[in-house]
């Protein structure tokens, strides 16, 4: 197969692959909000009708939520098989405000197109499509069995994936998994990530009176929901950002001497990340790196907080109640569960009598690290060091 | 004047008053809304062609803000004046999925008219309006001078009523002032306000990175607004419900031996009102009981908090800003502007590096206690006494 052919045919229709990238990031496909259900379905229908136009078989298979589109190369015996995950779900656009360009209008601006899932997790999948609809234009097949999976639930914490694995495993049956949907580490720095950061995501709410009650007549006597969620907020991590639950750290694997000297090597200009995040200074886990806190080490984070009057100028209430959706980033050996049962048993703990605290998981991820000496590592690795001309950290 | 004939006005007419009043309710003059300004000019406009329809002269005034509706009986020379305020905007409806019934749709149930405003303030000054309305049919004038000013900046904190006051003091010259905004001590039980806590109303703003940032790549690094907002809100009052901001205590004056024995008296089924509220328990000062808590001692309360997702189900952010409203509830002599002042410092102190902090104060007002022993304050006693079939309290 001829590389060069292959660049020519993504030469030729540069223009049309755009212009389907910009069809598919036009479908507002977020999975957090029942309202966008339809449009989840018509992302999945697009990419069933996309795979097909470029040579591939395709199947929208449903699932106990939202559906998987399962693509797949004409089997040949004997060759291996790769199998890439990506997902064609998408964050919620909250604060719509804050948007500089509309969130499902695609606008390119200095050769980037902004849109919701440009980047997470549409540009990354679709970037794969276009190579192969390319391989597959110059030579009408593949030169090994390759699987698809692109799922619709990822921005939710995957709740019925596990489900459509177990349920389809002979079908997915691989020699390697390619999942397209992790971050490079800069621009011109091309990344294999080996492990991922689990998930234990959480809400808590406050009730207090069962209703906003004025606060010139009851404010001294009624317990505020929102003065006890910020008690209990305040309660989950110490000075050092450390998280104080009880056995948060039990099952914690500290990093390896060879992983944090890796870290340590990556290029990393400190001032010029602050800069693009418009800080003056990180806040950092106590002993640890920027990159060894960003990737080695579990979190604490609060996501989302509310509670009585946020508009114009001044409501004088004392609110009915109040809540807070929590995230904990997990490292091996962390699990989910444990964790959010740990946690709820926490904040019971520290719950003050006079109001009603109740804590739920919303979901849960398991940390994920795979070994860095598999042979089929190495050879992604040098092939990606072939492309780019440098080798992926 | 017949008493007599008065009450018979008042039956006759009682169809009418109600539907003059639904009329008014119907009014969203919301005064923190800048969409409800033409509201509140109705609301003035309204009660303009109302006091001149019930025998009153009547003028709106214009202010740096929204205007007062201020009406007047004709001069009787010699004659003793009272002056009446009330306020005719009303609070903001959020969380507007809360009312049992519309908002601005008034609503009869059990012998009560359900609306924003039904209460706080337009039942109140309305119910003065009718009794001057029934005063004047049956003897065509009034027994003395009586000055009515309505407001539309109450629930905002004000902000141009004093400069209203000073620059029409001449005007608005009385012998005591009767102000028909305040709460009866329970049903059946009139009530008297000698005093009203004062208020200091502030907003404070936490900002982070520029843009929200996803929890799994930036958390551990990031300092969280939202985390900083319930750090900095946890450390403002101790367990015993004291305010602990250096200061807030200096000028408050403590309840005098008359006072608390006068309160003790009153009835108060802690149960019932604990019930009312649906709550399991009250949420006091250390060492003061609940009617001393809401009326002889300062507060502090979180009246609204906010920042990140509040949406359904979960998304995985750290967010950009968070922010927070706070009522201070001020006692004699505490001074809204030095509170804030106190505050602020207080707040800057405790704020971490890492983040932007910042207050802004929403309103202010003054808290106010008038003699008891005044001849004018036995007068009104007397006349509820009669009236109503025994003592305010």
């Amino acid at each position: 197969m001829s590389q060069k052919m292959i660049h020519q045919v993504i030469e030729d229709n540069r223009k049309r692959y755009q212009d389907e990238f910009i069809e598919l990031l036009q479908i507002p496909g977020i999975s957090a909000h029942p309202d966008h259900r339809q449009d989840i379905y018509r992302s999945a229908q697009w990419l069933h009708n996309h795979c097909n136009r470029i040579g591939l078989q395709s199947q929208i298979i449903e699932t106990e939520g939202y559906p998987v589109l399962y693509a797949w190369t004409e089997t040949l015996p004997g060759r291996p098989t790769i199998l890439i995950y990506g997902h064609y779900d998408v964050q919620p656009v909250d604060p719509a405000e804050e948007w500089k360009t509309p969130s499902f209008t695609p606008t390119m601006q200095n050769g980037f197109i902004f849109a919701r899932g440009a980047d997470d997790d549409k540009g990354q999948f679709f970037t794969a499509l276009n190579a192969m609809d390319a391989i597959h234009t110059v030579q009408g097949s593949f030169p090994l069995n390759v699987k698809i999976i692109l799922e619709g639930e990822e921005e939710i914490g995957s709740p019925h994936f596990l489900g459509f694995l177990t349920h389809h495993q002979d079908e997915l049956a691989t020699d390697a998994i390619i999942i397209l949907d992790g971050v490079q580490y800069a621009r011109g720095i091309p990344t294999l990530t080996y492990g991922l950061r689990g998930l234990c995501y959480l809400q808590i709410d406050v009730q207090g009176p069962s209703f906003d009650v004025h606060s010139g007549v009851y404010g001294g006597v009624v317990g505020n929901p929102a003065q006890v969620l910020v008690r209990i907020l305040s309660q989950l991590k110490n000075e050092d950002g450390q998280v104080v639950i009880p056995g948060f750290y039990n099952e914690v694997k500290l990093p390896e001497a060879w992983e944090r000297k890796e870290l340590a090597e990556l290029p990393f200009d400190e001032n010029e990340y602050k800069h693009s995040l418009g800080l003056s200074e990180l806040v950092l886990e106590k002993g640890y790196t920027p990159n060894e806190c960003a990737t080695l080490r579990p979190t604490l984070d609060i996501c989302g907080i509310w509670g009585g009057y946020s508009g114009h100028g001044s409501k004088t209430i004392i609110p009915s109640r109040a809540g807070a959706k929590v995230s904990m980033r997990l490292v091996p050996d962390q699990k989910p569960h444990p964790i959010a049962r740990r946690f709820t048993e926490y904040i019971q703990s520290i719950s003050p009598s006079g109001v009603t605290v109740s804590v739920r998981e919303l979901s849960g991820i398991d940390p994920l690290i795979t070994s860095k000496d598999q042979p089929l590592f190495l050879i992604f690795s040098q092939s990606i060091a072939r492309h780019f001309g440098r080798q992926p950290v």
